[in-house]
């Protein structure tokens, strides 16, 4: 694909400062930049890498410009990387067919223009809508609903009952609706508590890859709309997750806790059970939240046991003081010694 | 289902206090009351909000009443609801069958009323036993052996000479027997060291998704009777654990180290190699052992590097005291400055 | 089998010291000695171990000698171990073939002498190198190329345009190739970023079972050559790994890090994101590696956030201290007010 910079431009409401004409071959990202691509340029520091590579343009906010390439102005460069992302490498949805060594129980239910891969297996009294996309080896228990235009990526597990909005997508070997881990103790052994609850899934919601979230014991256990999971993260039974939270790898939330919206997971997380969050909290990476805690609106929580950031950072110095507060004490008892020499001459000579 | 509360009582030998007669159509979990349902409530807080609920009868251990609602009074609810769950909502075990798409050696032992999903495969010599459910796209190596009543989801791989006992459960995706991570560094590189050994699995285990267990080096990696495993857990090669023991998520165990029974792994607990931990430990979430270390009979470690709780809570609040002994310090200081002028000023008037 | 100690110390160019003629059966671990076999054990403590066993012999350094068996010394053990190993327990290749029940699109390249197992799906325009062995059920997508030699177990998931090397080990249910985490929050929502990049994995990596690697937003997610990975490890979007690496379980690496080679990263470290790991380095069990930053050349790191050894120890020492220290201000407190009395008493007297 070869498209010139001016045209480029008009796509996407931009404006070109130089060589409107310059013809764009590729998208770059600024580490690995490709001869006669545009790339992305976030930051002066960036502006200076993408000016001494190869790139035949740079694309940059409406305060930025450059004196070595021709740039597109945008008011949003990331929102505009995008676009032309989709634009240059558009993703090319697989036809609708149903795989014929697919195993689809007799009373399955499926929408209009539906892919279903080779060796998916689907149960009885389960519904997918309209252009979802089901890829290989994908296994659907009974009683399962799928929104429309969803795409479920191979060796994905999703148990029985589980309910799955619309434009989801689901990265392989994640499972779905497995049982919670919840057992009582009694006679010296661990008895089970049964998983009779299930998965309820919002619209638009993302989910990475080996990632894993449990049925409730009773009721559900919920991902709010629009919520982005990374790969290899944890949600246990009846956690109810709200709208448009981010949790990165790594990130586990036990038993019962609850999230408001926009909520943010960093990596590795750790949330115990019955913890309430508020909307607009950040967890930071490696945090560690004991159980029933509160974490207050709007607030950054560091560190395990997790604090507002301000208490976690204050901490953090606080250590690094001691060696200092160390000698300051030797210091003070040095002073010590000499006051009392000083006090017992005194003494002595009076 | 509709039973009256005097039935429910009946079959779980409780005592009702309030309206036998109230129909139950439900169990409901606390924090997601159905109408007409019963609710199971731990302490005096639950019990609140399940008298505030829509609940139409409450079961309580036999300290505990209410006012508001008829309740069940049993003498461990937790375990009498569980006993509830499974007559509410028995699991419907598949019929005994064998797909005609799975893939088994000619010379595999199955035992009776065994039921085998969609696409399975069932390598060479291997031996199932009475009453298994094998789930679609399970994939069996050589030279395994099953227990009876055991139940392997979806997606599951069980490597070569695993050997399970019975009324084990696995969920989807788990991997169990794969190679350990052991090389040694020769000549610049890393040069593999076989992985000839196995892995044993005791009756009665349960094991959560997405879990891998590696095989020994040579001999077993054992996971003792009862033991429970979370979802997202690493058992290295050759780990023994005990009997009864519990591992929530993201817990890793390293190359050889030893559990006793009743040991408790939190969440995200991380053994280094060659640890040996006794009967009854407890390791609090996100605790690190490092290797080689020894944690003693019914101890609770916590904090990284692990230490037992009451040291790990005393340096956890010395570091909050730093604040305050920093003011101390500056306090002293300056008396120290003022007793000094004092004396210069005794000794300048001698 | 049984070999006589003489022909095994032949084998390795080792020397026996005792009896060359005893038979050898089997080789054993040091903590778990079958009877008539050979044990390695390295350092005073192991031979100790293995004298007391029932090990026929011992395979030692060429310092160690032992009064109560008879050993092998070579120059070094571990790797005459892994030569020993592979001759008593040779593993076993599939023969050449591939199942019926395989979906091969039709313009797929194949090498001589594959091994398919039974349900794998291999999409079109992909090319699989001479003697490779995919294992049942692997899904690999579009555009994919695996070179020679090359092993993937059963329920891996290789999406589209991932690129394989020779003598690549892939264990069960790992994901190579899916879509990195990454959005920009547009209008209140999380807007995807797509990922049109793709994953490059060197000649001689090993990857556990479980692993995720996501492909790059653009360009390429980069294992070096003879790099070996853990399970349940995660590599993020455009991370390029050098090579001979060592990745341990339930380490997570964020977007666009790099690191040189020969670094070690040890279980459970989390590096963020756009980091420069150089040449040597060593990542502790749990070290937590803050954005952008720069590990230098040979150092060893610990801690959270991440620091240099010593500073990392001195710190956890010095927190360890405090109690002293309160004792000490305590101390110097009580001085202060006598020496403050005494001074009283003088200037009373005056």
């Amino acid at each position: 694909m070869n498209v010139s910079l001016s045209e480029l431009a008009n796509r996407v409401q931009g404006v070109v400062v130089g060589n409107a004409q310059i013809s764009i071959s590729a998208l770059s990202p600024i580490d690995d930049v490709l001869v006669g691509s545009l790339v992305f340029a976030d930051g002066e520091h960036n502006l200076r890498r993408a000016e001494q590579s190869k790139a035949a343009a740079i694309l940059v906010n409406q305060q930025m410009t450059s004196s070595q390439k021709s740039v597109i102005q945008v008011a949003n460069p990331l929102k505009t990387f995008i676009q032309l992302l989709n634009f240059f490498y558009p993703v090319s949805k697989p036809k609708a067919s149903i795989h014929p060594t697919a195993v689809i129980a007799e009373d399955v239910t499926l929408g209009n223009n539906i892919s279903i891969g080779p060796f998916v297996i689907i149960e009885s009294s389960t519904t997918i809508g309209d252009n979802c996309v089901i890829k290989g080896h994908v296994s659907i228990g009974n009683e399962v609903t799928i929104g429309h235009d969803t795409v479920i990526h191979p060796q994905v597990t999703i148990y029985a009952q589980t309910r799955i909005g619309s434009r989801v997508s689901i990265h392989a070997s994640s499972v779905i609706g497995c049982d919670g881990f919840g057992y009582t103790f009694v006679d010296d052994q661990h008895l089970k508590i049964p998983h009779v609850g299930h998965v309820v899934i919002g619209d638009d919601v993302e989910i990475g890859a080996n990632t894993v979230i449990d049925r409730a014991t009773l009721g559900a256990t919920v991902i709010g709309e629009g919520t982005k999971i990374d790969n290899l993260v944890q949600i246990a039974h009846s956690v109810k997750l709200g709208k448009h939270n981010i949790l990165c790898a790594f990130t586990g939330i036990a038993g019962s806790s609850v999230s408001g919206n926009h909520v943010i997971f960093a990596a590795n997380v750790g949330v115990s059970d019955h913890v309430q969050i508020d909307d607009g909290v950040i967890l930071a990476a490696r945090a560690g939240v004991p159980p029933k805690k509160h974490l207050k609106k709007g607030n950054v929580y560091l560190g395990n046991p997790a604090r507002p950031k301000e208490k976690a950072l204050e901490q953090e110095l606080a250590v690094t003081r001691i060696p200092m507060m160390r000698k300051k004490i030797k210091g003070l008892s040095e002073k010590i010694s000499l006051l009392s020499e000083r006090l017992a001459q005194i003494e002595a000579e009076k």
